[in-house]
């Protein structure tokens, strides 16, 4: 049990339905409900087992996620003890059901094909949120394509810029991250190799089940079973590490501007204080940044892990389910508290001109191609 | 909201009601309680008004966690949010009362101070692990103290060793990571600063509420406010690193050794498969090293977010309470779940033997030092 | 000064020359010296000047490297004292061609481009490995397409599968990875835009210049000017993470399969030990290992440095070249090493047998679709 | 290799001669020396050997290092082929002095001993410099007691403070991180254990020889060997990181305190800039703000690899080396140029005042207890 009272405040919430124990209950369900049918279709299983499935799938389905954790702790993970209750479910519900449950498939298949649901859906919402940040980024970069302000190096004034190139910069990051994890996660591929990565136990169904799981639940295709093979566990915290820092870079420097002598920007609702009513602090900012600094390090746990022994990892797998769904978690905290940080953004142009006057304005070398550059990251989005 | 679903299984479970929502709101009045009552001993706030604020806690005690958390997003922390539900109630209970809520302190102090309550009692719990899968160890090393078996290096049998030395060599390294846990978990300090980290707010009381406040909580005092002198959680974390890391050793050792080839340990209640009957899973092995190997990241994060700038930090805060209760969870994950491997750990020393005589068995030198160096060991202990 | 003497055993030696001092003295020389090239093309300096400033860069190549960092320090990188050093020997090599030296340039564009140029360098010597280290896992996956083998689950046997399915999953992994850093090599991108990113003191020139300078230095188009948008930096670095990651699993495997007890797999030339003659130790897949193992923690601290504030890094642009450059390193050494490794790998199709006799083999279920699956990874190479 | 380049402007050149090549053959040897003379102290070798020995040290001092590390890459240590140089010297300059070569070590005792030599020298320079550092905060603290300045909380102005405090609280850090290194340092062990870890082949003078050795080096007892033992290494790389983290601090906040807007401090020697000689950059804390952000992912790789199996890791012990080694280095950078910029910086009250004007000052609350909290810390000192 994690936190819950930090959920809404960090971003995480944004997912939280999604990744819950009913959310992985569910997907678990899906799968072996899936793979019933599909063993039918292709002539493994019986077609009439394979509907007393779905009939003991829906008794499954409310169990007691205690009770399943419990249940889980024996063998090490909570496919074992769901598939017997739904092998006991489907023998009660249409004897011989059984039969046709978890049909030529290990623990890991399901628990791994389940992974790639959940990532999917939280995925998709970090993609949005992602998209609505870059389209903010974009908005302030439009409208703000000509004001002056100071560029700043090592911390100093520097010379001359414009605000619009400042968010067209963060804008160019976001489309990036959003457009590297939207092509992954229209790659995340089904797991189904059965217990020693031959599909044996299928056989000679095998290959013709694995295809058919995918296409029933919109995952991309295998290849070979990937059971300790994972680069593709690996490509996906990249993306998720990349994106979180492509918001903790805006979130950053709204915190810097916003800062009472800089005065550059503000949030729509800055957060107020108990004991200080003048403060305006940048909530939306800091938590993004908060929620993005969690990132590294878990992208560095699941890299870490990609040294899978054998067929099956003894501890590396393990490791990968809290890392990964803790990983979703804060990078659509960071998408999400940055959306709300840039939507509303003002930006204060006065403040910016007064800054200006300070140091860099005296250059007088103007702000160069700053709005040619705004333009090129704006039209490279239109395209 | 992270999952339930998982936590018996890696062994989180078993601080999980110590870090919860409960637990976190807990801690939270917990902080504000006694800050009022020892303002009142100082002279800070009236007596009376304290005694209000008892009440007041009391019936604040049973909010709704999800109402905080989204009364929470303004502000950046719940802290601003119990505050307020807090004034109100004592002013509703006793008018005047909520003049001696939060008195003199900022949101960090509370919030901090009840992380080092929150640290102390899943600290405690991973020393209590710690210490009894270090027990285990050492009753396998007096065991086996001069039962042969073979030293590998680089995964070679290289020449002969004992089993004791092996054990006692996890013994070593467990009682090294509890006993430096234990002497931080003493050092653990109360945060009283006030929003400027000046006590000025609580002046002239300030330092001696500090002091009170500490003694009360039983936690340590605080030399001066740390809201950006974060060293302590450094170490914290560092601490908590090797202590995963020392359960890791014994776990990844399990493993290896009780492959179907090696077969010289065995759990004493190895997990099942659901298809494979003949299997004989490490599952506490497996699980323990699943948690140890989710230790490095978050120790990582918790390092890198160091650098609190000025007197409060814009997201390098907001980044260390989940992962430090994160770290604290898999730590303790890895304690549990070892001390369940080691507690009732099965050793055949005859498959020691058959191993032995494939190589290191041959090379005749027998195992030197072996048996005095696991006294040694024994007696570190003793003393 | 890092070791050399570690260099050849960790493999790291592989891309050495290519990342030393000389190496980033002659590549940002290269930059310089392209610069002036495309800026004279462009009408932005006079062609003369240019000749000249060619000159002036042969006269300044020898310069030593440890003068240059001292005069470093001041201004924190050593393009400030190359840039002085080349105008030097323009103006006095001939006269007026100190004008065409680092025209409309900031330090950052020369030295990002520079690092552009190294990274294409030794990533395609990484990408060579990876694709030779395919190639070794493809030939032992066809040549033991049908050798059997335990498929181990956890550490124990679980089923039959055959050791070419084994190598096929190294090569999948591998070809992934190698592939994915492959395009990201293609897509290094060019560094201008000048102090404060507007390509103001080259205009109006500006944007020509950039396009043409990536022309003649192979690298992609910019965009727009990357100074604080480092995503492509955290692509890198997760791809380089990936394919350490893609080494580490085989690596991991050969030492397992290569224990005494197993026995399955031996290098060809495998290390002796000074002290144990009867040893030979898969020192190329225990340092491929060590390597590997190396990446995760580096690819965490330059995602954890993707937050560059304002228009120029205080810091975290710092914190990115050795740790790259230190990436590259122990990913080319992984590859490297594995390459050697896997060579030659010598299998033992009578010790698979003989431990497959223990519990898997007597199963009785065979291999399934093993063959099948290494067709389908070899034929998706060829295709 | 890697880059000395970078070494000065990094920092890290401030340790490089303590770790480079010659450092660590001159360690390697230095132990092999002391292990020969303590060995014929215990009876265990020839004194007349022992001597002989110690002109095949002197003999062998001078090897190529690039000669080394090729031999190395075999047995994938650099001590196998040094030992064998050493012994072939012994021969050759007093026949029979080569049986006491090496007497009853594995390569690991000698390369470990050596490692923890090399840390010593370079830990006493990072201490030394975190003690400078200490001291300069210290004098800023005292100089500045009563200076007024704001409190920022979450970039905010907050409340007044003074820049003693603020100083005061960089000391703290400084001062607790720099006493826990060196007391680590001054509890680092030897190792000596043979091949096995038994002694065996030292019997009966393994334990004699292995606290005459640690005596002889002025390290500490090793208790029992540690080949796969590492909480004492993941100790040190946890204060090494609170180390680095420390000093990342106090840089943060000088970058910030010295930018344009805010300018309350500025170093001594700021930086120029090539293009902008209105420039000042803060190029101390900029680096060694660089330096520090490196350290996090270096601790991390180093707990992860605390999983050494068996009892000589294939790999985890391989990935030490070069990440002890780096994780100095950047510490060492951190510290390094911390104290440059802390030990000249300018502090500008009337900077602090006219900010103050702006927001914090109007509050009219005072600063509190802040001198007395300075006065805390300086006594603290002092005590």
């Amino acid at each position: 049990m994690s936190n819950s009272l930090f959920g809404p405040l960090s971003g995480t919430a944004r997912v939280d339905t999604l990744l819950d124990d009913a959310a992985w209950i569910a997907a678990l369900l899906e799968v072996e409900l899936a793979l019933s049918a599909v063993a039918a279709e292709q002539g493994a299983v019986d077609p009439d087992d394979a509907d007393g499935v779905e009939r003991a799938v829906a008794a499954v389905a409310g169990v007691d996620p205690a009770a399943l954790a419990a249940e889980s702790v024996e063998g090490g993970n909570p496919v074992i003890p769901l598939v017997k209750r739904l092998k006991a479910a489907a023998a009660r519900i249409q004897p011989g059901a059984e039969r046709a449950v978890h049909p030529g498939a290990t623990s890991q298949d399901v628990l791994d094909t389940a992974l790639m649901l959940l990532t999917r859906r939280a995925g998709h919402r970090i993609a949005e949120d992602l998209a609505a940040c870059a389209d903010a980024a974009a908005a302030l970069a439009a409208a703000h394509r000509d004001t002056p302000c100071a560029a700043r190096t090592l911390g100093q004034q520097a010379l001359p810029s414009t605000f619009g190139l400042v968010a067209a910069n963060w804008c160019a990051g976001l489309d990036r991250a959003g457009g590297r994890l939207s092509m992954l996660l229209a790659e995340l591929p089904v797991q189904f190799g059965g217990a020693a990565g031959t599909l044996a136990a299928s056989h000679p169904h095998g290959p013709a089940v694995a295809d058919a799981l995918a296409t029933r639940l919109g995952l991309a295709g295998q290849g070979v079973p990937w059971h300790t093979e994972r680069t593709r566990i690996g490509e996906l915290a990249g993306a998720l590490g990349v994106a979180a820092g492509a918001c903790g870079k805006p979130a950053t420097d709204v915190v810097a501007l916003s800062g009472t002598e800089l005065g550059e920007v503000s949030e729509a609702a800055p957060g107020d204080s108990s004991s200080m009513p003048h403060k305006r602090n940048p909530a939306a900012a800091v938590t993004a940044r908060g929620a993005a600094r969690r990132a590294p390090g878990l992208v560095a746990t699941l890299l870490a892990n990609a040294d899978h022994e054998f067929q099956r990892a003894a501890g590396a797998w393990h490791a990968e389910w809290g890392t990964l769904t803790e990983l979703l978690r804060v990078t659509a905290g960071a998408a999400a508290r940055l959306r709300v940080c840039l939507s509303g953004l003002q930006v204060h142009p006065e403040a910016m001109a007064r800054n200006l006057a300070l140091a860099a304005g005296t250059q007088g070398t103007g702000s160069g191609h700053a709005a040619e550059l705004v333009d090129r990251v704006l039209a490279g989005r239109a395209g």
